[in-house]
């Protein structure tokens, strides 16, 4: 089965907590992103999704895994600024680096919310090396099923090297494909 | 032994959610009272601690415990102002009286906190239908000790109760009593 | 509301565990007797029940509440012999009296477990100082609300404690009393 | 870095349970297998690792990777025997295949048990589609960390398309090796 590749669109972010740098999905390529969303009021996140992502953090080094927070915002405005942010991403021993989601002018969805099309939040978005969307799921993930996700996703190779060692044609096999970089 | 009553300090509150009135510990005698102070922000409050008394909250009659909130902010005050709280109340599904503690003008921990000594959140402090306080602990508290510690202290007379048992007019029955205030 | 006492049947064992000597009902009156009804291959009581009882043996002095284990075999009979529970005893770290429930002559069910009527297991039986059933519950036992019975049932006096209510002699307060058996 | 593959020793099995045939090793080549090791009184076997591994059951299909139990009793073996083991797994609903380790005439361990130097139970081994040992653990796997090794070998290509594919020399990429297979 030929899977259809879905470039994940870049990050609208108006804010960036825990990195010096604004962070792009572009700078990332070559490296498997997994891509949390969350609201610091969302009790799904905070009990379950929030952990997970920090496990997983504390599990892989940074250069086989970039794992990326946005805080999409789509209700409570008010309650959920960046002064609050910066409280709960210290309360809660939160280190990998979280973009604020950048609000929209047209209503409360913010923009790579609506770019993406998240349902709510937590989503979790993972992004291959050539930064095609993979995965897309919204709410709880299973920490097997994740890691298997992970784990198949970290054992692609580059689309670099995909296409110096094989027909740059194809990059398929029977469990997936990884799409020639667009670099 | 003889055990020493240290009266429970009045609640010092500057604004109530869940709660049409001010809520007085004077005007709870007779029941006893769960009180339970958190910050929105704290982990431990949130993934531990609120549940536990939402479950408490739906085992048990009002008129047979009455639970009451207290958000007692001593650090990132900015982050935790009542619009945000207001927020956190709606998203996790907090519906028992919770009252802002009153600021201090002299530090960061307010006043009833300071009064009662709270070494943090989450605190919890059971108080029994005379006023007096029976329990105060911070951090964690088991399920099992804590149902038993509801059951000790549900299990007693309320104080006129006990000073006039044959007095049918109090309305009591074998199982409870509310008692008249000793105020 | 009057409570219909109805006396605990006294056990039928034909083989303890944990213990020297055989236990019997009668023998622990004036105390607050956990009696846990088990079968060693039932997952519910695995993974909920024995953990839960013993947390509750490592809580509370056996003065104040005794428990008791029934190994209540009603299927399987050849798998869970007392050669296989004797081991299961050991390597599940259990260490209160366990007795075997007599097999019955008549069918698969054992004998005390027929004359309670137990639905199955895990089965739990709270029985007062004075020998009466207070709860009789199957399945899984809530936390909180288990912790609550145990509270109510050991603040309870004993019933010779009642008759003599005034009586300095017995060393009580207002948390609870060990009143003398009436054995 | 160069791995040095390990061939997975075949199984020495007494008796099968939900199998109609008896199972080896050498019959599942050209997939990946998930061996798991328990004995049915162990704990840490029940309340953790069945568990997981019956989640793992349910996730994946027998195509894409082969579960295989093995009763491996070194301790308490009267009280273990297929007699028992037989309504464990019924009780516990354990469909996937489970070999009785045979025993051994020299002492306590079982022969495949030693064969691999399994430490005690649960002991956890992920063969890949060659046949070679990838993971050998004892005690817990984290879900992500185990759904991660399951992602990483499933996603290898089986030796005999690597033998087409590539050089059949190195089979060898940065993120790990498939050994040619030995069929």
């Amino acid at each position: 089965m030929a899977r259809q590749n879905v470039k994940a669109p870049e990050l609208m972010v108006e804010r960036w907590f825990n990195s010096a740098v604004p962070i792009t999905l572009e700078s990332l390529r070559g490296r498997p992103v997994l891509l949390h969303t969350f609201q610091m009021l969302c009790p799904g996140c905070v009990t379950h999704a929030i952990p997970q992502v920090k496990r997983i953090v504390a599990m892989f080094r940074k250069e086989d895994l970039a794992v990326v927070g946005l805080h999409t915002v789509f209700e409570h405005h008010d309650a959920m600024t960046p002064v609050s942010l910066e409280a709960f991403l210290h309360e809660y021993g939160i280190t990998f680096p979280v973009g604020v989601d950048r609000p929209s002018e047209n209503g409360p969805i913010p923009r790579t919310m609506a770019t993406y099309g998240f349902r709510g939040t937590p989503s979790l978005v993972l992004i291959d090396r050539a930064g095609n969307i993979r995965h897309h799921g919204f709410g709880q993930e299973d920490d097997i099923a994740l890691g298997f996700r992970l784990g198949m996703l970290m054992s692609e190779t580059a689309p670099a090297q995909r296409e110096q060692a094989e027909d740059p044609q194809h990059g398929c096999d029977a469990d997936g494909c990884a799409a020639p970089s667009n670099g």
